[in-house]
């Protein structure tokens, strides 16, 4: 399936300020890229480089007055993502080196404050997929998805508690719970063509079966292609933009995902 | 400066569990592992790999009943950490790619509600050294040092509310605070010739004046010398040993520093 | 400075067979990508992964008939590389460890069969810069640069005899010569705008005064923006494109280079 | 199987001369380093880095006069190789990133100029496993060993023409046929238990059947325990020692290898 997504975001910077951008998908098993772009208004010089997670990262100053970033692509990705009911857990000694930095708790994902929970939600779950997807079903039983609320970043038991959140704090909690089972979660950023409203997504993937899976405690389903931008432990991994030193003012984001018939000519 | 150090740790395992251990310390430029030895008993077979941040970490099954691992060194290092009073910040945009991981909140550091704090610490000083020797000049005549309490980890700001923590913990809150000062700062486990009582130590550095300094919010100087073993984020990245699965019991640790009047022979 | 470059190649592959490409260049501090696109047609899946040189490779299956690939890139470049004659040889203890394996000997550059040779050409020089700069100027005066000859890969001894050579030959020349005195160097892949007559190009860079250097033996000087797709040992490391197999068809190759006014909109 | 190994260097030294030793073996699936020393004499300082092909080197400047290495380990390591006749070629497009830089041709494996060869000694054998062996048997009838001769680094082709070599140009030759047959191998320095007479030594290894595989043309079986230093394409990637600037003289080279009933106490 191809599809074209794109992604604008415009600042008011007062003076110039440090930027750490992750905006650029890498082409991988499940994604190839046949075109991007990525504009900066002005242009001005840019760093890239490869974080510890393998994402791409670009660094630079951005000038005082409006700045944009405008990155588009288009990719072709699956049209659903891959189930496996029954898919086993795998024992830490045979799990691959890669993914075991996921399985510690992080800033936002206090696993090791959650194996009470996650054990409650899993009894009688067969170890694996299917424990991973009782946590899904949990969640979107019990946390109210408010897309667009909250910039404030809350930490996967302040979700618990507050039973509400965005995209990114339902994928938090999803992780903690997976982790605190001893699966290996991670934090996914990026395009899901579905999503309603549109803007950027956020979901996870777990280790089970030998491989890693998609789970979205936002959606009913898997369907939808998605493009995915970085993967971290979780959002303080993985912000799309990162700035430093006094705030700037974010004029405006906007972001498309349409379906293509075929690849771009 | 030669030292020898050593590691004495004796689990009763219940059931075969699989353990990630992080106690082989690698030679860096600030220390030469001119021996080691690593004895685990009974002897089980272990896979070596290393982790995003260049710590070489152990897997392996502890087999059911006594399970002991020994971890012996000499090491040369040198007597005392470096000051530096007056090194200057340095800007994000010209900070060494390597270093950013280390800007991120984490998990016992939440660096991302440490401002306000991390400010009024350092009104007044200059950006950079001076700035991290206020924090932990804050840190010393604020939090009790109290070795040897406290297995539950905590966070940064729960130390901060506490006034009271482990090494570790103060490490934890100084490294949120220069974070949240755009200073990188890492947790640092290792060996401290002068610690009293004798135990394993932890610390933080400190990126300023383009290199890592140390800091030490425990002891009142940088005197001694110092063995590290792991360094990380914080102590999610770098614990000495995980468990997986059922609790096991530790039952004991032992930890020796001695300084040595040459190479060994 | 403001380039758009594209490379299209097609064959005809008799019986599915797979390829490891290297043409997607990366932003780095030289140069931003600012627009891409990578088409293959027909469309298949491809894996892209780093490799230990940092360059993204693609792998793919090119099944049977007409295959072609087609890339094409805006990016924002330097008008010219920088040059810095007394710039110093940095000595072997204080090379940054990622240069290393750039002092090895490779498959088209034995450098350590040169150092008769290499030491012959720099007598009388300064030791770094003007040692690689007297390298390019015998390799100018010596080999005949030969554009479009030679598919056969030849070493750089091999290189040295004929005195007859394509662009990536004469790299060869040079790198072998600068790892003889100890000067890290590597060969780069890309594009170059003045080139004449157009087509994918080869030159060296070398590390001397504390950073990379660009040298170019096929052109009079360092002026043209250049576009650098992929670094490695040698031309071992760094074909744009690697088939498997029974040999298959190139039926094209076209390369084009132009300078834009501005960025691309 | 507990073996214990020791190589010691010693070298006149006319003036300040750089290293770069790669003399500390890891514990990796197939060996446990329980205990090793590395001693230096004068004790210098040094830099331990890993390389990209993940060995441990260490750089340091022997100062002048005598300079001696002295490295020891107590390994487990099994009592002999794995064999497994009949395992499958994997093919390009399935193999492991990781392995793909062990598939070009390098220094002293000419693999591009071996395809003929290569052919015309697997006719009739199974792709994968069988054709490695079948290239070992090659070697073993037609290619001399003779340890302890030639100093002289020579390439995979020359080792066929001279059709005599030490044990590492009889790797270089079965490597390089390897992968004219697009099958990764690499080169591998260590200890063996049963060499005769004791000295360090080199062997290759295949990737065939999902994992790689031992193989020795330099003996009869592959029996005798193991112990890897270093991995790499070829001698130029694992050099022992390697030494820059004018040449220092080799005084003193000493192995030993010898079983031990159990692990060290």
């Amino acid at each position: 399936m191809w599809l074209y997504a794109s992604c604008f975001l415009e600042f008011n910077i007062p003076v110039a300020t440090p930027f750490l951008l992750m905006l650029r998908p890498r082409s991988g098993s499940h994604q190839w890229v046949a075109r991007e772009q990525y504009f900066l208004a002005p242009s001005v010089s840019v760093v890239e480089f490869t974080d510890p997670f393998g994402n791409l990262c670009q660094r630079l100053v951005a000038p005082p007055g409006r700045f944009s970033v405008h990155t588009a692509f288009d990719i072709e990705s699956p049209g659903a993502s891959d189930e496996a009911p029954g898919a086993p857990f795998v024992e830490v000694q045979y799990l691959p080196d890669e993914t075991l930095p996921y399985l510690h708790p992080s800033r936002y994902c206090e696993s090791d404050r959650c194996t009470r929970l996650a054990s409650s939600i899993v009894v009688g779950e067969a170890a694996g997929y299917d424990q991973c997807a009782a946590i899904v079903e949990y969640i979107r039983n019990t946390i109210q998805y408010t897309p667009g609320a909250g910039q404030q970043l809350i930490s996967a038991c302040e979700v618990n508690e507050l039973s509400s959140g965005v995209c990114r704090d339902l994928a938090h909690l999803g992780i903690a719970c997976c982790r605190a089972l001893s699966i290996p979660a991670r934090l996914v950023v990026g395009y899901l063509e579905t999503l309603d409203p549109m803007d950027l997504h956020a979901w996870f993937e777990a280790y089970v079966g030998n491989r890693w899976y998609t789970f979205d405690p936002t959606q009913s389903s898997l369907d939808g292609a998605r493009l995915a931008i970085a993967y971290g432990r979780d959002a303080a991994d993985v912000a799309v933009y990162t700035q430093f030193g006094d705030p700037v003012e974010l004029l405006g984001m906007h972001v498309t995902v349409e379906r293509r018939s075929g690849p771009p000519d």
